[in-house]
């Protein structure tokens, strides 16, 4: 049994995998609204109290993150540092202050999604966002210490937020938030280290 | 013979990119300490002010951009958003403001570098807003309107730097200014739209 910091465990996608991960782990779950563990990905401070407040743990998870969708025709600077400073920049803070927070052998898993490849309409800012996080595992693979290895997990669009979504994925094939837990547990509980494990 | 605006003109890439484009084009050159064409990617207003002063052009080309070198074990998350901000968002800003100010079929080419796709010690940060340039222009390239086109060029180390960064690049194979000066007139005057030109 591993002790994994999940955070981002309050949407559709971290619930599926903390459901997932408790089947065989500890699993504390943090979120910006969380009662026991709230955590803003956007403060140092903030991240590194909630490091401090769990330990040492032997995973960390991230599956949470904002974007910026509109027209590229329309989109500003400051709308497309949303995406950076966001799901972009809060990702790496916590990959950044968690290594100093894992056992040996320890992982990081953070979230991308099949827009790094495949874009959409009004989606540059996510396709960027995606593919500097991908970017991000692919080089501190190759730098972790002490056996610790970061890897992410890219989803194609969640069944659970077809409604809302399926007019900006025309004829994309969505996964069930089940179904994409299942690559977080590989990353955590496999050997693969700078990896992305695709969910489509 | 086409009008091109080249922000970045005063390093070592963009003066040779200068001096190769000029041989068939009408290249106006800007730069952060250009007397004639100071421009500061970091503003808005300081873009939009170099766009409205050089008129509409044919092609828009960045060759600049800083990044944070450094140890994943001390980097900080405001040390990573260094390049977020410069070489990442500089270049996104002049590509989005400059979207508008270009005749049709023109073309906006950024630059990215090796460390994309094969990662060095200290360079994560370069790995991951590489990634989200070419990300970007992937994603944007599909959206342009007027037959617009975006690419970028991803040039090894340059050998006229290689004295101050062969120690970071063990085994690399260098290349001239020159030579990767070659891949922006072929993103220019060729009719590539959403390709990284690898130069290495």
């Amino acid at each position: 049994m591993k002790k994994i910091l999940l955070v981002g465990a309050g949407g559709t996608l971290g619930s599926a995998v903390a459901t997932h991960l408790r089947q065989q782990h500890d699993v504390i779950t943090a979120s910006r609204s969380d009662p026991a563990h709230p955590v803003d990905l956007g403060s140092d401070d903030s991240v590194t109290a909630l490091l401090q407040s769990v330990g040492k743990v032997d995973a960390i998870v991230a599956t949470t993150g904002a974007v910026h969708f509109g027209p590229l025709g329309e989109m500003t600077a400051a709308q497309f540092d949303i995406g950076l400073q966001d799901k972009l920049l809060g990702q790496v803070r916590l990959a950044l202050l968690g290594q100093h927070h894992l056992n040996e052998g320890g992982s990081i898993t953070l979230t991308t999604g099949i827009l790094t490849e495949q874009p959409i309409a009004q989606g540059a800012n996510a396709t960027a966002v995606n593919a500097a996080i991908e970017g991000f595992v692919r080089a501190a693979a190759l730098e972790l210490p002490r056996g610790l290895r970061i890897n992410a997990v890219s989803p194609s669009v969640l069944l659970e937020a077809w409604d809302s979504y399926a007019g900006f994925f025309p004829g994309f094939e969505a996964v069930t938030a089940a179904r994409a837990a299942l690559a977080y547990q590989r990353s955590i509980d496999g050997i693969a280290n700078g990896q992305v494990f695709k969910v489509w």
